[in-house]
This record gives structure tokens, C-alpha cells and sequence, in this order.
């Protein structure tokens, strides 16, 4: 196992101590529970948004939280679900008076411990809502999953509903917004490695040389078919030929865009799948109107990408270019 | 060989316009000879900045194109000088009419073209200053350099310098500033894993599963020694050290900071080595008083870290904070 790290025990922690020390400006870390909170949190009458999840999807979801995005980010162990008294104290941290929603990917320990929290929170007063994110396309269930895995729509709905409620919006339609970008967003994803969990030391999966597997979980976990590794045009398209056919996306529809790198791709492979991504959408009479490119819910150092599509409407893209503050986006988006 | 391209010969190209598809507000892309400038170069009465050098480091150059940072970027083929017909065509492009700072790297090659470009450019009028960024403190000559290598101190390099040229400096000023930044920034990089130059197919070199490389070049060369694999903390202090010692940085310093990812290393491991880096240089008596963690100067798929620190006064902060929208640098910085 090749990693910067020292002990494989305290990855989470040492890196999260890192995070705090580097961005004061924007967040807080706390630890023990552990969890990430704006610096000014929290915002008195602000609807507050808390996700969470395992470690090892950096920046997601700790590179998140700031103004106009997330309150909290709860980090579990790495590729492990946070448990429900982190969550339950970063909900009670960020909580400004005007409510909480959840933002959950579909996992199922991440699913059970943020109802666990939420039935805590609101036995002392809190409103909690959540979103469950289950975006993925490749398969119905998987290893860790009832239904259908959450992925790259989790960025999207954590920028979106960030902008929702930095402008004041009440819990109730800050969650509608949730649930329409959960609505309107598909993904998919494919490895060319495999990646290590510190703690187990040896690769989540074998893949040979002249292999890939599509439909990847940001876990490792299985997707829906390995195959010879074939060129990026020929991966782009098996990519969002399936995330199009999965809405529908339809001509004349709007789209955000996101090319998102696993962890271990440079960023001159995702822009040349970005490039075949626009030729492709092009082709079906989408507009990608706005995009990121780069690594934004990685799996630690597995090579790879995914692509999300988020059927934006006005409402949507109007939110979507609201300013944001975080430490895990770009200027440029 | 493992990546998402199509020909290898074509993934410079390939890329460059997926980049430029992907930010159109940003800069756009001219190809034959391939160069990347601001979306509203010229600016008129403005210093204008050139960067460039091989493909395979990015988002460097061509993400920091943008306002408050490049005008201008040459990229060669992957871990190949630009030509001077690139260079001196960017230079023309962006050239407003106040002369053109061509920030160039210490590699052979980079050098004797911007050299050959900037002579080109003299005769047609153009006033052009250089300034070689020579910051690796781990070999004195290498495989593709008599003396120092550049790396990253070439990244604060164009965001400060971007930023003296947006406030309207002249052209000697604004060289000075880049001298300054030069003299007083220090890098030094390790590799866990070689990379794989998509036109040779395989890696660059071979590297055991118990060793690494440290003070490896951007490119993969030699670095000075190659020895068992240590914690995170035994490697970001050798790293820190040989750079402290160098300059030398002294007690009272306030520095930038740069945890640069080679390209293949996550994110939650970079934050680990700043939280190591941040307790270094505070038992040094050295502040960190900005900083950047993430893959700013990558050699591909290369899995390791490089260290850079910067001494900065009132000035160079200043600069640093200005507002910049590059592609490649992140809102939080």
C-alpha cells in the first residue's frame, strides 16, 4: 500500500485536522463526534444543510461546507457511514432556528444513521427533512444499497439547495429543491484501477491490465459489466448514452454538466472526456449550459470517471451560478 | 496503459478543446499552433503574461489562463516544450500594448524556445521581459536542466504576478515582482509511483512497492535518492527541511504554502501532509499565512507530493488575495 499517510487508523482524523488548520476562513472541524461546520456557524434564520458519508470521497463532503453550500459535513471512517451522534451534534451545531435538511446519499448505514439523528434532533425541537440522493443509473441494488446508489447528483443538490437557502428560502421549499435535483440528476461511473482502504491495505477489487469495469460504485463495490478497456469516445458514450436514456433527457433540454474524476485521473483525461461529452450531447440536442470538470466524489486514488446530468431549468441554473465559498470548488466553475 | 484517451498521439488536442468548450467565459483555445489565451485578450494598456511548457502538469498552464492570473498559455506535447511559433503567436495575441512577461520554467528546452520566441517578437516591436523559475531545491542539474528545475513556485508566480499586471503595473515592475517571488520560493517533490507518458506506453520508471523517489522531477527524473517507503510525517519533514534550510527560511517568516498533489494522490492525503506540514513549520517559528492544497503542478498519473513555500511580505499577500477566474484555482483558496 502506497499512501501519504501515517497510521492507517487515523487517516480521517489527521486529514481532517489538515482540512481545519488550512481553511479557517471557511469551516471549523470539531472532533470526537466528528464533524465540519461553517466558521459562522450557525446562521440565525437560515435553513442549514448537514450531509455526510464515508471518508475517501474528498473533496465531497467536507470540501463543501461554506457559505452558500453545505452547514456540516459529518465524515465517517473511510468508505463507512458516520454514525448517528456525529450527525445528530453537527445538526444541533448549524441549527439557526429556521430548520434542517439532510442530504443523504443511498447507503444503506448512511440512510438508517441520518433517521437516527433526525428522530434525536427532533425530540429536542429540531425540524429535520431529508433528501435521500440515488442517482446512479448502473445498477437497481448493490452491496451496500436498497435501490439505486447515490453519486455525483449529491454535488450538484449540496451547491443547488446551498444557494436556496443562503437566499432565505424556508425548509420546505429548500427540500422541494432537493427533491427536484434528485428528480432531474442521473450518473454513471467506470474504474480503470481499483482503489485501497487504508485500514484493509490491499485493493477493494482485482482488475486486470486490459480491463474496466462500467457502473462502479464510488465504494468498489461491483457495476454492471467489466470489459477490455476501450477508448475514451467508446466509455464517454456507453457513459451518458445510458444517463440520457434513464430520465429521459430529451431534445431542447438544458443541462449541468459534471466530469468527474475518481480520485487517481489526471485532469487531462476528464477534459478530453468532457470534450466527447459535449460532442455527444450535442449530437441529442442537449445543451450542457454549465459543467465542472474535475475530481468532485472521488474513491481515495481509484483511476476512473463518472458523468452526471442534471436537467436544469431557469430556477435551477439561477441557483446553480449563485456565489459559494468552499473549499473543494473552483473558482471557474 | 491505462487512460482515458482515444490516439495518444491526439490527447493534447483532444483535451485543449474540452477545455475550451468547458470555460468559454473564461479563454479560449487557437489551435496550429496551439496556444490557450484570456476570452478578452488583448487587454489594452495591460502587461500580459506567457507561460508554457510540456502538457502532462495540469491545471497548469492552461487552467491559470483568466483574469488576475495568465493571458496567455503554450502547451507542448505531454512533457514536451512548446515551440517557438507557439509562443511567439500567444505572445502577439495577447500582447496589449504595454509588453509581455513570459514566465518560463527551468527546463532546457522551454528556455531555449521562449528565448528563440521573445527574440521573434523583439523585432516585430514586441517588448518582452523573462523570468526562469528555478525553485527545486532537490538537484542542482537533471536530466532536462542545467541548474535548478522550476516548479512550483511558477504556480504563485502567475496568481501574483496576474494580479500585479491587473492592477496596471508596467512591465519592469511587474518582472520585478516575478524575480522576487523567484528568489524567495523553495520546492521540493516525492513520487510513490512513476507515471505513464501516453505516446511511450509504459512507465516513465519503475519503482518497487516498498520505495520512493524523493526530490523526483516533474517529468519524472531522478530525483536524489531513492529509499524505503515512510510515514507521512518522516516525508513531509525531510521535504520541509531541505526546503527550510535552503533559502533559508527563518523564525518570524510568513510564507505561502503549496501541498501539490503530482496527480494521482487524493485529496485526503494531501490535507494529512499540510497538517504535518503546518506543525513543521510552527515548530520553526514560520507562519503559514496563505496557502493552497491541492494538484496545482501534476506529472500525470504520478502518485506523491511536492512541497512549496514562499516567503512573502505585505506585498506579495496583497497580490495573492486579489481576485482571480482561472479554470484551474479553486474559490477557497
Amino acid at each position: 500500500m502506497k499512501k501519504l499517510i501515517n497510521d492507517p487508523q487515523n487517516v480521517v482524523v489527521e486529514s481532517l485536522a489538515g482540512l481545519g488548520s488550512a481553511h479557517p476562513d471557511i469551516l471549523k472541524v470539531c472532533f470526537d463526534p466528528n464533524y465540519v461546520i461553517r466558521a459562522d456557524a450557525p446562521v440565525q434564520g437560515k435553513v442549514a444543510l448537514v450531509s455526510g458519508g464515508g471518508s475517501g470521497h474528498e473533496p465531497m463532503h467536507a470540501g463543501y461546507v461554506g457559505k452558500g453550500m453545505l452547514d456540516a459535513a459529518c465524515p465517517g471512517q473511510v468508505f463507512t457511514s458516520p454514525t448517528p451522534d456525529q450527525i445528530e451534534a453537527a445538526t444541533q451545531a448549524v441549527h439557526g432556528g429556521a430548520g434542517v435538511l439532510h442530504i443523504v446519499k443511498n447507503y444503506t448505514g448512511d440512510v438508517m444513521n441520518f433517521e437516527m439523528a433526525a428522530e434525536l434532533c427532533a425530540v429536542q425541537g429540531i425540524e429535520v427533512q431529508a433528501v435521500v440522493i440515488n442517482d446512479d443509473v448502473a445498477v437497481e441494488d448493490s452491496l451496500y444499497t436498497a435501490g439505486r446508489r447515490g453519486v455525483g447528483t449529491t454535488v450538484l443538490a449540496e451547491k443547488i439547495c446551498g444557494a436556496a437557502a443562503e437566499r432565505g428560502y424556508d425548509l420546505a421549499r429548500v427540500t422541494d429543491i432537493c427533491r427536484k435535483v434528485n428528480a432531474n440528476g442521473r450518473s454513471m461511473g467506470m474504474a480503470l484501477t481499483s482503489c485501497t482502504v487504508p485500514a484493509a491495505g490491499k485493493p477493494t477489487f482485482e482488475l486486470p491490465d486490459d480491463q474496466m469495469e462500467m457502473g462502479i460504485g464510488i465504494h468498489g463495490e461491483p457495476g454492471r459489466a467489466r470489459m477490455s478497456l476501450t477508448p475514451a469516445r467508446d466509455i464517454t458514450t456507453r457513459l451518458a448514452e445510458t444517463v440520457i436514456a434513464d430520465l429521459p433527457f430529451q431534445r431542447g433540454d438544458r443541462v449541468i454538466a459534471l466530469v468527474n474524476g475518481m480520485g487517481g485521473t489526471p485532469l487531462i483525461e476528464l477534459y478530453l472526456v468532457y470534450n466527447e461529452l459535449e460532442q455527444i450531447c450535442h449530437g441529442k440536442g442537449l445543451t450542457i449550459a454549465r459543467r465542472l470538470v474535475g475530481n468532485y466524489i472521488t474513491s481515495l486514488e481509484m483511476a476512473g470517471c463518472s458523468i452526471t446530468l442534471l436537467k436544469a431549468d431557469d430556477e435551477l441554473l439561477s441557483l446553480w451560478d449563485a456565489p459559494v465559498f468552499a473549499a473543494g470548488l473552483r473558482w471557474g466553475m
